[in-house]
């Protein structure tokens, strides 16, 4: 007869609920002390014992019964507090918070050391996928030089349906919040905040260092139009959201630093990452010794993240089965490369007044600035006439540069989107 | 100070040379003791050093020095000796032999275990794509249903080249072997017995049952001609050679029986297996909790392959450091399922005497054995008319049947491919 591994959740909103579903199919191997939730007499899915149930969360965290102890509340403060009081009980924590972990990631890992107890955060990014177990075990002895994510599934849903259905962004939003992929204030996912704090904690796990989620450069997609989506699949290429996690040397120093940065990318077609569709994730890895290697996955939803989370139970359980816990190597401090000194090549679009000679302005600013176009083309004529143009690779710098003063012209009626492209 | 973990390795070719180049990187981890070859006088890369080279095989294996045995030698029957021998003699053992795995790992992973050692074989399926991990640790709790995997690099290689450059099947493949994709004897590759190996293993650590890879379902590759692959494409779909392994219940009793099967399968451009490109291997996975996912990277090739092995070692001296070693479940027998009761849509291409009547004929012998056509096209006319149908979900015995009797007919020249379709 097996010992079930107890186990302690806060918070029962869509992945405790379906974590109490599948730790309820394993009786065996678990059993639910407690839940600690906001409010008792909510109603609740008919595979939730509510007797069970608790408003006081702390008592969940200190109760001799509870072995293991789930983090599902989400937000900064409360599960900050409940999982450091877990953690000083000596008590192995799984949570699935992105925000808390990208933040406090390191404070908290620390603590967990101190008290030789795992602190588990696979859910935390791109929910079913095993991306921190890959870094800290399979990827250990990789020296990974460049990470590409799709880390957000709203994003990429709305980006998909603009793609394929032709929708505008307002219309694929609609959708998506219909669909209930999108939240009422979308704020976080199409900003590329949401995105951001997992690239930190990616950044974190990928290369043992300690980013701070508000040091990640950040532009969101809710200025993407039809017209960029349609010029870019007439290029072979869909525009992704991406976090872009990069090894680079300080060209003077040649100190080792690190750029980290989510916005909206150019991919062509063939691209593995260009087949990642609707509201699924994934995580493009480029090392030394594998090469080139993706992982896709649901990024959200209760069943998927839940899954993620009895993989961290499981393993936490098997830890304490042999008196030991997840070892994470002390992190280095690596500085962040400065976003201005990037290189890429851009896809820029501006809408001109269609006089003769302005191309003639348009491009000499470009030239001023050190950019080379590498092909333009005209859509429409007269008053609604743009310019879309392809550079080869520039600095970030120029492109801003060069951005603020063709905004300054007179027969610049307006820059559109300014999207890199992947090379 | 760190006490780097010593090695001994069984085998020095490509993957063993990366091997010896990778743990150089991390002396302060791993020292390489002793290297057994064929022959010692052959020419070496730089980075070898000679004097760790002998030729008497079983003296790495019991030199007491060698704490963990990588075995690279291939093939099944030294291998097998030796790993046997290491394993008696209380050492880990790590392996990329996948012929070995996949007819003798579940006697070997008991020997293994009755002495209270590691044996690890990631390697040995997909090279750097971690997916025998995924399967023991992340997915451990997962109700897998069904994965279906692109798992030979050199055939994707060959269908990518006809697909994207319009080779023939014999100028695809003179490619892939100028660039040493494909052996001179391509045969285990092009017919489908290395996914077939593959597959065994991956049954086997997903499904936790023994699987001969004898028994395993295997069409290969080299009748698929550019007119099946163009047809394809203009169905919005592209040829790949897949291994599907599914659970599936048997009809009468409902048993649950597994069924393991590779041959090519026409896949939709969308989904996420359409994008595996050249000679990149993938492993979609679907669970019920999980939904879908995917694991796409290099599948063979000396780095690749040595980082999977190096990921190992460095598991086995992690276990070692704890006294333990990873236990894997006593398998259980699940019986195959009848391939001839499977169900699928087909592509099937007959080449027939373009004259009066010759499509009723060929219609009705589908009718009589319970086959429906979901579209059928003509191409070409008089003496090279070729008919091309797709058929709505029919059994394998009833295809096999029909395609007896099609041949059999005076006005069919001859039945082409049949080809599954993915649903």
């Amino acid at each position: 007869m097996k010992n079930p591994i107890r186990i302690g959740i806060l918070g029962c909103g869509n992945v405790g609920s379906a974590l109490v579903y599948l730790v309820a199919q394993e009786p065996d191997e678990f059993t639910v002390e407690k839940i600690a939730v906001n409010r008792i007499e909510a109603s609740r899915e008919p595979h939730i014992d509510i007797s069970k149930l608790t408003a006081d969360s702390s008592s969940v965290v200190v109760d001799q019964n509870v072995e293991i102890v789930v983090e599902l509340i989400g937000g900064i403060t409360v599960a900050k507090d409940l999982i450091e009081l877990a953690l000083k009980n000596k008590k192995p924590v799984v949570t699935a918070n992105k925000e808390l972990m990208a933040k406090h990631g390191t404070e908290l890992l620390r603590i967990a050391k101190d008290n030789g107890v795992d602190l588990l955060f696979e859910a935390s990014v791109c929910g079913a996928i095993p991306i921190v177990r890959l870094l800290k075990e399979s990827l250990v002895g990789e020296e990974i030089t460049r990470i590409v994510g799709i880390l957000n599934g709203t994003t990429n849903y709305i980006l998909t349906k603009m793609t394929e259905d032709r929708l505008d962004f307002e219309q694929a939003l609609q959708m998506a919040q219909k669909l209930g992929y999108a939240e009422k204030d979308p704020t976080a996912d199409i900003k590329g905040y949401d995105a951001g704090a997992k690239a930190a904690i990616l950044t974190s796990s990928a290369f043992i260092t300690f980013v701070d989620p508000d040091s990640v450069f950040i532009e969101g997609i809710a200025d993407i139009t039809l017209q960029d989506i349609d010029f870019a699949i007439k290029n072979g290429m869909v525009i992704k959201l991406v976090a872009v996690i990069e090894k680079l040397r300080n060209e003077i120093s040649s100190e080792l630093q690190i750029s980290i940065r989510v916005h909206p990318m150019m991919i062509k077609i063939s691209h593995p990452l260009a087949s990642v569709r609707n509201s699924y994730n994934a995580v493009f890895i480029e090392g030394e010794a594998i090469g080139e290697m993706m992982l896709y996955g649901k990024g959200a939803g209760g069943l998927p993240t839940a899954s993620a989370v009895l993989g961290d139970i499981l393993d936490a359980k098997h830890n304490m089965s042999l008196n030991t816990f997840n070892r994470f190597a002390e992190p280095r401090l690596i500085p962040i490369y400065d976003q201005n000194k990037l290189t890429s090549e851009f896809y820029i679009a501006v809408d001109v007044a269609d006089e003769p000679g302005v191309l003639a302005k348009v491009a000499q600013i470009f030239g001023s600035n050190r950019i080379s176009i590498s092909s333009m083309e005209q859509n429409g004529f007269g008053q609604n006439a743009r310019l879309v143009f392809f550079t080869h690779s520039a600095m970030e710098a120029d492109m801003k540069e060069t951005v603020n003063q063709l905004s300054e012209l007179e027969s610049v009626k307006k820059v559109g989107s300014v999207i890199r492209v992947m090379v």
